[in-house]
């Protein structure tokens, strides 16, 4: 509980005491001093243990509300949101972001097989009629938390044997001598399906960020066509535009 | 007409007829060939003037479907989306991406006025709490079809008069010695509301991108904070990603 003193506002400072929590708990929840899904401190605790009204820390944990970094359980209490943020121009792992986070990153296999490709899929990945494809689909997770289902597809020729990929598979494509190094992404939102609704534990219809990536090898032949479906609450994506 | 010759496969080349004529329609789109919601030549039109089977014809739209470049409405054939292709890296103008496609773009006024600022609003402009902000709301057009709406908040010390304002927000900032050089944007995925759902012309519940801005001056003063409710089925997000 003494970590929690580092949070009190600065009554001599011309900041509103609200700001200041809301900016203190923010700072505090991004270097990870709460799990997923944990219960953070009530508007009760926050107001003895820092000596601040109800009504200060109320307004606090609002703004923090509003921007997505805490949810409420009806009658339960407030809890951290895993809000994983993603710079749109770094091709950075899953796992590793969220161990920056504080989050343990973790995987569940649904798919892992080899088929025919799609239409999208052989024109994106430029294979023939007859080739096939390794398809890679699987639940993807911050401290047992459902964040994102994916859907990976690459030549059979470069993954003749699925069941080799393992938590990691870009680590996978460095072992074997193909790394990518590039990657476009489109975005789309799109609303959840019954059975990713049932799969990420959100209602059916709900909205959901769609990223479609292609990854590339160092000699510009596309080898990776990735479906990723977030939870919208759990990913925050971000870029910086320049004029 | 002469111009569809243009699209005619190949049958000397080993690429599948209707991937080549796939290709070439989406080329042709692209370029600007057709406006925004104009009639694609049909099934039948492209058969006959390119003399090839109706199948091939059919797989060929069948891409452009899947790739969101058309849509078909029941029974009065197949339209032309107006897909904006927006890379997440440069902070481009709405008008000049469209023209850019062959639209013609623009701005229907719902809001121009100086309020309150929000929380959120508070905080990212970095106001005093007795500081008000002018609010611009819009609908954003591609001939005639509304693709986004849009809504900017910026400190009523640098936009007195939001009525001064014209179509170009950035335009009017580079007028008056205040441009935005740089931009943090976020990207999340929401469910229309009834009165956004009407406004566009979707279904309540749809699933819509949110792009969250806030703008920059050169010395990194924050002066602009934009929401952008987008037509998920008109914009294409890209961004490139590297290791």
């Amino acid at each position: 509980m003494n970590d929690l003193q580092a949070l009190r506002p600065d009554d001599t400072q011309p900041t509103p005491l609200y700001l200041q929590l809301a900016r203190n708990l923010e700072a505090a929840i991004h270097a990870g001093q709460w799990k997923a899904e944990q219960a953070m401190p009530s508007e009760r605790n926050l107001s003895e243990l820092l000596g601040i009204s109800r009504v200060t820390a109320r307004k606090a944990l609002e703004v923090l509300f509003e921007q997505g970094l805490i949810r409420r359980n009806q009658g339960s209490g407030t809890f951290i949101t895993p809000r994983l943020e993603q710079p749109l121009s770094r091709l950075s792992g899953f796992s590793e972001m969220l161990r920056l986070k504080g989050f343990v990153p973790g995987s569940q296999w649904l798919e892992r097989e080899i088929t025919p490709p799609t239409h999208e899929e052989l024109i994106r990945l430029g294979l023939s009629p007859n080739d096939k494809v390794a398809r890679l689909k699987r639940l993807r997770k911050a401290d047992d938390t459902v964040m994102a289902i994916e859907m990976s597809t690459l030549p059979a020729s470069i993954i003749p044997k699925p069941q080799a990929v393992g938590d990691s598979l870009y680590e996978y494509l460095d072992g074997i001598g193909k790394p990518i190094v590039r990657a476009l992404q489109h975005i789309q939102a799109i609303n959840a399906s019954d059975e990713f609704a049932a799969l990420v534990g959100i209602a059916p219809g709900t909205a959901m960020l769609l990223m479609t990536r292609v990854g590339y090898l160092e000699d510009n032949t596309p080898i990776e066509v990735t479906d990723t479906y977030c939870r919208n609450d759990y990913y925050d994506f971000v870029a910086e535009l320049r004029r």
